[in-house]
């Protein structure tokens, strides 16, 4: 086995091992075996199977216990921690998970603006005859996966008037159309935050650029 | 194996077969088993199970194509159809599936009342170390499912104003706190479209009311 010391030697094995593979769930009850395979029975169970497998590979994943908080888990490869996001979708739709929820994103890369190259390993797998296939998977940076819409500055979705959750453009078609970099998705975030104004303790929208941007600097001696 | 002639005995055999009974969620890709035990994982695949395990048992399932339609499924049980809902839920926490899409079962109680009915086959799941167990399977009406709430004459989710689905009453610990009738049952439905008045096409509560009745007494030659 590969000795793994990056994310992207884990992106390669997952490409190696798993990528068109076959999958199939089984429920049993009282021993009695039936084949599962509606959609959202196997996302769920990839979205399990992946950090269970990823431990297989040595991989200790900390699952972050705020179930808003971004990003989903702490990776340690090789002596170094990781941001990490599990996703998965049905290759046959256009991707449909939430990126972040908008509210915890928002706080979260503020308190650490190092969050923001949280890396996302994409599962895209297809239901087959007899349960499903992984056809295709993706490692991304988040702003390589969203792109402005037609009603709003970045990939969102609103609930009751209330912006809910970052949402992904088909990035696997269109890689091109999606931010180009990290400083254009932050503009984003922040242009939306401007469009819905923040409630009671959020910090302003011009407060947040400026403490992302400066802190970001300090904290990776990179410019944002 | 005992002959089936009933839904009565369809339950008996639930209850001798699966009751108490362990259950095992496995997703393998590439050959490489993990074990799903989340809630939603649970749930959705004892759902897929059921319907299968009914077919094992010789009971012909024909499963209603329209999604918004009620009930789920048409039994044939020695010749005679029954209405028929499966439905589970994690038996730690109080009941929170929907019984019936709001205006589909006004609708189509309205089309066919003798779909009230229908009977409901309901499992109660406790998740375990390994799996789960189904910890005890009810059979009932869905008037003995749900009563009358502080906020509605009945069980109800509202989705931004409108009536959305009709919702449970604990009432695997209360049952005598649920509807003592099928009249009573659909008295509330009524009162609860006077709360919501029917938009567009949608038939009048006073119109349903007696359509429901006089075509419920029509068709089974009992009371409503």
């Amino acid at each position: 086995m590969m000795e793994l010391k990056t994310l992207d030697d884990l992106y390669q094995i997952a490409l190696d091992d798993i990528k068109g593979k076959k999958g199939l769930i089984t429920i049993s009850i009282d021993s009695i075996p039936k084949v599962s395979k509606s959609n959202d029975i196997i996302g769920n169970c990839v979205q399990e199977w992946i950090p269970q497998w990823l431990e297989d590979k040595g991989i200790d994943l900390v699952s972050n216990s705020h179930t808003q908080a971004f990003p989903d888990f702490t990776a340690q490869i090789n002596g170094k921690s990781y941001d990490m996001e599990v996703k998965c979708w049905n290759y046959n739709n256009a991707p449909a998970f939430d990126l972040a929820n908008f509210e915890g994103f928002y706080r979260e890369i503020y308190k650490d603006p190092r969050k923001l190259n949280a890396k996302y390993l994409i599962f895209g797998y297809r239901p087959t005859t007899h349960g499903f296939e992984i056809v295709d998977i993706f490692m991304k940076n988040i702003w390589e996966m969203t792109s402005p819409t037609q009603k709003y500055p970045i990939g969102l979705q609103n609930k009751q008037g209330r912006p809910y959750a970052l949402r992904p453009y088909p990035f696997h078609n269109n890689p091109n159309r999606c931010f180009k970099s990290r400083w254009d998705f932050v503009v984003a975030i922040c242009q939306t935050r401007i469009l819905f104004p923040p409630t009671e303790e959020i910090v302003e929208p011009a407060d947040w650029m400026e403490q992302v941007r400066t802190k970001f600097k300090e904290l990776t001696d990179e410019d944002l």
